[in-house]
C-alpha cells in the first residue's frame, strides 16, 4: 500500500555504501590505520579557506533576514551573474544570468533536467561504466536508460556503437568527463565524434537530442589535461555542475543548471527547468551557500593531493601486474580486475584490507573503482596489501 | 519536444509570485514605504541569535571536511537524535533517530512523502483553502488531488464532507494546522473527529489512509491556543517540518520527515521515504545547516511581533467592516472581499496600494489572504488604505 518501486530504492543500499559500512565495522575492530578504504568519492582535502571565510563575513555583514531569506526560486540574482560571468570568460560561452538555474547540488542538477526533457516514451543513453544513480533518476523521470558501453582500450567513448543506439526515442545522452568511475576525461576527438553524430542523428530523426553534461568533476584534471567544455562542441547541450568536489562541500547541496543559449528554443527549456524544479521540490537552492558562491568560484581545494595519489597508485600498481587506463581527472582509478568477477575479487582484496567498489554497479563487469580522494599517508600504508593481494593472484 | 507539463508549471508563476513582482515595480515608482506588500508568507523577523553563534562556533570548531561533507542520506546521527528527543519531550511521542528523515526543507518534506505513499490511481485529499503547491506536488507523484471545502463559518474541517470524498482510492489526507491561508488552528474536536472518521474508513476500506501533516507553522500560534499534535490522535501520521517559519530560515532548505512509530509498518515507510528521497535527488540535508539544528531546536524566532500585528489588524478591519476568522496561527488572516471576484477586489485594494492574494489560488472563491509577516509599522501604515477601500464599498 505503499509505493513498491520507492521502498525498493530505499532498502536496496548501494553497493558502494554497503562496503563504507563494512568499512566503518572493520575499523572499529582492528583500528582505523589498518582498514583501506577507497570505496567512497567523498572529498578528503579541506574546502579553500576563502568558504568559511565568506561565510563569515556574510555572517557579520548581511541582513539576517535577507541572508537566511527566500532567493528566487531560479536563485540568487548576484549568484547567477556569477555563475555565468565565470563560464563567460573562462570557456568564452554567451552565458547571463538568465540561463542559469542555482540547484541544491548535482543530483538535484540531473533530475530536474531530466524532469525538464523527459517525455513518454523517452529513452536517455548512458555511457557505460556509469555513476549508478543515473538509471534511478532517469526512470524516476520516466525515461527508458540504454546502455552504450565505451571502448574498452581507454574507456574513451564508442561513437560507432552510440549511433547504433540511438533513435527516433532518443532525447538525451548523459556524458559525465572527467568521468566516474574510470578517471577517464573524454577527449577533443571522442566528443567532436560524438557532436558529429548526434547532429546527423538530430537531422534523421528531425528533433534535438540533448546532452546532459555532468560535471562535477570539471576542474580535477591533472597533468596539463583540459577536459573539453561540451557546449562548446555540441549546441544543444545542458551542464549540470556542483561545488561538491571542486570546493570539498559535497553536504552543501550547492550547484547549477546551465542551459546553453545555444539550445534550440534555450528559453523555453529554462522554464521547463524552472517547472520541474518546483514539481519535484527544489524551492531555492541553500541561500547562504548560493551566496558564498560570487566569492569561492574559480577557485579549488588543494587537489595536488590527489595528484600525489594517482601518480603513486599508478606507478605502483602498474609495477604489480595491474592494468588500467592511467586516469587524468576526478579522483578514480579503474583497475582490471584478477579474477573475472569483480565481487569474488573485492572480496579476496577484503581479506587484506583493501576495500574496493566492483564495477557491476557501474554497468560493467570484470573492474574495480579505487577512490583515491584519500590521504596519501593511506595510499602508502595500502601499497604492501595491493601488491600482496597480486601476489596472491600469481602476478608479480 | 521538451516536456510540455515542466514547461506549463515553469512558465505560469503563482498568483502570488505575480503580485509580488508588481509591489516590487510600484515600491521602485513611488517608494518601498508606500506599498502595503501583505502577498508574501516570508518571515519578517530576524533568526534567533543562537542560529548565527551556532554557525560560528561551528566553522571555528569542526574538521571543515566533516562539517561540510556529505552526511548520510537520511540525516546526520546527531541531529536526527536532538529533533526526535525533542519530539519525545514535547509530544510524548516514541520517535527515535530511525524515523527521523532530515530534508532540504518543507516542499521537499511534502515532495518526499508523497513520493513515497502514491501508487497508480491513488487519490490525496486537501482541505480547502489549502497551498497551491500541494497540487503540483500531489499530481507529480502520480496521484489525483480531491479538494475537500472547510466549513466556512470558521474554516475549521468539515468532517462530514471529508468522509463522502474518501474512497478506495485515498491514499492520504494532507492537513496543515496552523494553516495557510486562514490562520485558523485546527481544534482538537477538529482533528478527533478526522481521526475517527479516517480510522472507520480504514477499516471499511481495510488498508491504510495518512494523514500528511504539513506544519512548519507548528511554533506559530497567539494567546496561549495550543496546535494539537496530530501524531497522538491518529497512528497513520507523517509530520513534514521544516524550521523556515519558526527559526525564520526559508532560504536555507532545513526540514524533517517524522514517520510515527505508530504508523502501520513504519519501517516500511520509512524505507520507502529514503528511496524517494533518492530518486528525486536529495542526497542530504545541507550539512552546516543540519548540524546546527541540534543547538537551536525548540528556539523560535521573536514570534511576539507577529502578534502584535495579528491583534492590530483583526481589531482595527473588523471596525472597517470586514469579515474574517480571527486567526489563532500561523501569519495570515484570510478576509472577505467586498467583491464576489476577489481578484477584482485584489486589483481595487491595489489602487490604494494594498497587496493581497486572491483567494482562488487556494482553492476557494471570495476571499483574500493578507500575509501579515511585515513589520507593524507596515501595518499601522496600511489601515488608513485599508479603511479607504471599505469606505469605497460603502461598509463604512
Amino acid at each position: 500500500m505503499i509505493s513498491e518501486k520507492m521502498l525498493a530504492l530505499g532498502k536496496k543500499s548501494s553497493a558502494i555504501r554497503e562496503i563504507f559500512e563494512y568499512g566503518k565495522k572493520r575499523k572499529a575492530e582492528i583500528g582505523e590505520e589498518n582498514v583501506f578504504d577507497f570505496s567512497l568519492g567523498n572529498p578528503s582535502v579541506c574546502p579553500p579557506d576563502v568558504v568559511n571565510e565568506t561565510i563569515k563575513k556574510l555572517l557579520d555583514e548581511s541582513d539576517p533576514v535577507l541572508l537566511h531569506g527566500y532567493t528566487s526560486a531560479p536563485g540568487d540574482m548576484e549568484t547567477r551573474r556569477a555563475v555565468a560571468a565565470y563560464l563567460a570568460k573562462t570557456y568564452g560561452t554567451e552565458d547571463t544570468a538568465e540561463n542559469i538555474y542555482m540547484t541544491v547540488g548535482a543530483a538535484a542538477s540531473l533530475t530536474v533536467t531530466l524532469g525538464a526533457l523527459v517525455c513518454d516514451g523517452d529513452e536517455v543513453i548512458v555511457l557505460a561504466p556509469y555513476f549508478p544513480e543515473y538509471r534511478v533518476f532517469a526512470e524516476n523521470a520516466g525515461a527508458k536508460l540504454v546502455e552504450v558501453p565505451c571502448r574498452e582500450e581507454d574507456f574513451q567513448i564508442d561513437v560507432e556503437k552510440l549511433a547504433l543506439a540511438v533513435n527516433e526515442h532518443t532525447k538525451a545522452v548523459i556524458v559525465n568527463s572527467p568521468n566516474n568511475p574510470t578517471g577517464v576525461v573524454f577527449s577533443e576527438e571522442s566528443i567532436m565524434s560524438l557532436a558529429r553524430v548526434l547532429s546527423e542523428k538530430e537531422k534523421e530523426f528531425s528533433h534535438p537530442i540533448y546532452i546532459i553534461s555532468d560535471e562535477p568533476y570539471r576542474e580535477l584534471v591533472y597533468g596539463g589535461v583540459k577536459a573539453p567544455y561540451i557546449p562548446n562542441y555540441y549546441n544543444n547541450t545542458v551542464s549540470c555542475y556542483s561545488f561538491s568536489k571542486s570546493l570539498s562541500l559535497p553536504g552543501e547541496r550547492i550547484g547549477y543548471i546551465c542551459v546553453s543559449k545555444r539550445c534550440e528554443e534555450w528559453r523555453e527549456l529554462f522554464f521547463a527547468v524552472c517547472g520541474a524544479g518546483r514539481a519535484l521540490g527544489f524551492v531555492c537552492a541553500p541561500s547562504l551557500m548560493q551566496k558564498v558562491i560570487p566569492y569561492c568560484i574559480g577557485k579549488t581545494s588543494d587537489t595536488s593531493i590527489y595528484d600525489t595519489n594517482r601518480k603513486l597508485l599508478y606507478r605502483e600498481l602498474t609495477l604489480y601486474g595491474y592494468e588500467c587506463v592511467n586516469p587524468d581527472g576526478a579522483f578514480y582509478m579503474f583497475v582490471k580486475a584478477f579474477d573475472k568477477d569483480a565481487s569474488v575479487f573485492c572480496e579476496v582484496a577484503k581479506k587484506h584490507e583493501l576495500l574496493l567498489v566492483p564495477s557491476d554497479s557501474f554497468g560493467v563487469e570484470g573492474y574495480v573503482r579505487i577512490s583515491y580522494c584519500v590521504t596519501t599517508e593511506q595510499v602508502e600504508r595500502a601499497l604492501p596489501a595491493f601488491r600482496a593481494l597480486a601476489e596472491e593472484y600469481g602476478k608479480i
